[in-house]
């Protein structure tokens, strides 16, 4: 069964109206993504004033392409999208997207031309994201529509985090930060206005979608009349990937300023904690959180329970952590007797065998290592926060190394904490790239750490419902 | 009234004992960084073993140094400390910095080894700093014992912001995390076992210190016996200078951790609030809140009141800022009509002149300055927090000066809030090097607002009692 939403992320061939050779116009920089080597399909300029766009013979009108056309991408003004949405109807075309700004954002004079895009959209079956979006940005298939020059927003390299927008700007710092921070993106989708597709039916592709392990949403409110499918959708995703929604207007005030914004009420937070709950559905309190969810349950596997053992080079971030897991909920249970003493024998005696177990600022890398092969794999912890100080001299970059074997060896997750300066950045750099995640801060650590736990009891509750 | 920790900071003459030419010995690297332009005294190397230490006269011993000796640094086995701290009482060295471990931390013998040290510091006046620690660094006096290779632990250029730490690791990853940031500091201390200079002094002294705008101490607890001064030195400080303090062990399993680490109880986290609130203490929960505020207060004056104008290009962001801000207790009043209508004839008809005021994507630098001089100096608004999303392709870096423009003209503190990748690092960083403190998330620039809310509070009420 093919979703409707494959010739978006898909397409064999795409029509860029509004292409040009101007490397400053939106439809110039759209145009440009399709020529690049990574994209398999067709692509056609669609632009009356010009013979050929890049050395691309252009056309009239879409009516005039002699092959098929899966995907529009839109960049003209909002005044003419109607007339161009009964040329894709003609040619049928089977999804567009609609870049412009103009419609339903604007007042009831583009409320009206959105409602004839939707009108043309649902007597031909033609899928429409949009209007006033970014679109989409897709490492698989390289399809881009993200019109923002690379100076200003990078573009990520492939990975398996997908990223469901209502706001256009937080898709482009999500691009951009995850490209800074080397972290590997699958699908981003900008939805602007949703006039057709929604955030449902982008969230169920997603939750089929093999090249997505992880779902992050913004979300400014939910539609009541269609909140239950939402909900629906999200607890039959969730049963295999986690999906992370940050929700802003959660505060009185914050709601009446994104009613303002939107023109949608956020609602009552309450009332949206209880049915993202229901949903199975984990909540990231702004974006900063929520990336830092994502970029852990994209590389650990979540926890088969809350034991957290934590294993650090400086005594204080070790009980800022243990706060800090406290805080999320999370068990810091001591080892057992005679785990501590045999933990003790490998160990100088200057070390603390507690919980956090303390190597002191002159460990190295692979008191890290003899510390937790003795101790993860026990039934004792579910999983570990490693917090390694870089500033130390000892302690060396075979440090990820050794954390990487410990990780896939023993399949318990591992959160690292590390703040500091350059080499410390690197650390981190290097770290993430095996898939250990890296948090600058104790409550970070500790947070990432929560997501795993959660998203482990929320999958084994799925699972209870199943069976 | 000259503080006895002026030798400390401000020596005329030190001597390193331990000093060497080896670049991997403690003593080696600390000689070394009083060699450098920046220290203005004489520095002695002392070592029994070498005629001299990098072309440096060495002594065998401090007493046969020639002229006086304020500052003597030891880094040399602990069991030979006591024998040297002879030698200092009857050279009258001034203050002594014991970088050693080896005592108290670890057990019984090194306990007494310590009280000897305390003895001898008692009866002859010299002042200790440690054992157990890093030391400090000064930037106002190149004073440096940090002894962490600087490829591990970067070294701040000239600031106001001073650093008490109870942890070395801290204190170097304080370090590290500065200079990486581009952010100036002014004098850090690691006190470790503060055998005789304990937190109290050295915040007494901060407080009365030209050089010192803001004090950050990280501390794992107070000396029940001593909490009472503590407060009182803070109450008198804070009337000046913002204290922010950082306590790990705030949660009961945080606080077992705590006690295990240091063998001091580190208490019913209520009963510090409840103090941290009577010294007029701002409190951060881990150290990136620490370091968050830090940089915020040592920048940006406190403000008078707590109504706060949000500024955004990204509707998004705005309404998850009035949400962090909601959270935080600040306020985030509608401009009186009057002042919208005057603000909608200077903005587009799309843009909103609610508060937040959207600008939206296709803003410049420019409307965002239009926006703060008509709202920001009226006295509807104690300060703005300014969301400058940089991927949008008309928002440059004049942003940087423009901010600057108005935060000095009408002495109203601005905070921004800025995510994304490489542009978006590059222009936080020019924000914060003119002194506008650049946030990577609204949880975290409601939260640097909320800490100048905070600490105007906190005047007031102080103005208040001493009237």
């Amino acid at each position: 069964m093919q979703s409707d939403l494959e010739a978006f992320f898909n397409p064999r061939s795409v029509a860029v109206v509004g292409a040009s050779a101007r490397k400053a116009s939106v439809g110039g920089v759209i145009f440009r993504n399709f020529l690049k080597p990574g994209f398999k399909g067709i692509a056609y300029p669609v632009n009356p004033r010009a013979a050929d766009v890049l050395g691309v013979k252009s056309f009239e009108r879409i009516t005039a392409i002699p092959g098929p056309v899966d995907l529009a991408v839109l960049a003209i003004p909002a005044g003419i999208v109607p007339k161009i949405m009964l040329d894709c109807e003609a040619k049928q075309v089977k999804a567009v997207i609609v870049i412009s700004g103009g419609f339903k954002e604007t007042g009831p004079e583009g409320a009206y031309l959105e409602q004839q895009v939707v009108e043309i959209a649902k007597r031909s079956g033609i899928r429409v994201i949009g209007p006033n979006c970014v679109g989409i940005y897709d490492t698989n298939t390289s399809v881009d529509t993200t019109f923002l020059p690379s100076s200003r927003m990078g573009r990520p390299g492939k990975g398996y985090i997908s990223f469901i927008s209502q706001s256009g700007a937080f898709a482009a710092a999500f691009l951009d930060w995850t490209t800074m921070a080397g972290i590997g993106v699958s699908r981003v989708v900008s939805f602007g206005n949703k006039a057709d597709v929604d955030e449902i039916e982008i969230l169920k592709y997603f939750g089929k979608d093999p090249e997505t392990k992880v779902v992050v949403e913004y979300m400014e409110g939910l539609n009541p009349s269609t909140g239950g499918r939402y909900l629906q959708v999200a607890r039959e995703v969730t049963k295999t990937k986690p999906v992370i929604v940050v929700k802003s207007g959660r505060t009185a005030r914050g709601s009446a300023a994104a009613a303002s914004h939107t023109g949608a009420l956020a609602g009552d937070a309450r009332l949206y904690d209880f049915a993202f709950r229901q949903g199975g559905i984990l909540t990231a309190q702004d974006f900063e959180e929520a990336f830092d969810q994502a970029k852990t349950l994209a590389s650990q596997p979540p926890t088969q329970g809350n034991r957290i053992l934590i294993v650090t080079d400086a005594g204080g971030a070790g009980v800022m952590t243990v706060d800090a897991c406290a805080a999320r909920g999370l068990a810091v249970p001591e080892p057992p007797e005679a785990l501590r003493r045999e933990l003790k024998a490998h160990l100088p005696g200057y070390c603390s065998t507690n919980n956090p177990v303390d190597l002191t600022g002159d460990t190295d890398a692979k008191r890290y290592q003899t510390t937790l092969e003795l101790l993860l794999p026990t039934p004792h912890f579910d999983a570990a926060i490693v917090v390694v100080m870089m500033q130390i001299p000892l302690l060396d970059l075979d440090i990820v190394d050794r954390l990487l074997a410990i990780s896939r060896k023993y399949k318990k997750p591992i959160v690292t904490c590390t703040a500091g300066g350059r080499f410390t950045q690197q650390a981190a750099r290097k770290l993430e790239e095996v898939g250990i995640p890296a948090l600058p801060s104790p409550a970070r650590a500790a947070r990432a750490m929560w997501a795993l736990v959660e998203y482990g009891r929320i999958q084994r509750d799925a699972a209870k419902r199943s069976s």
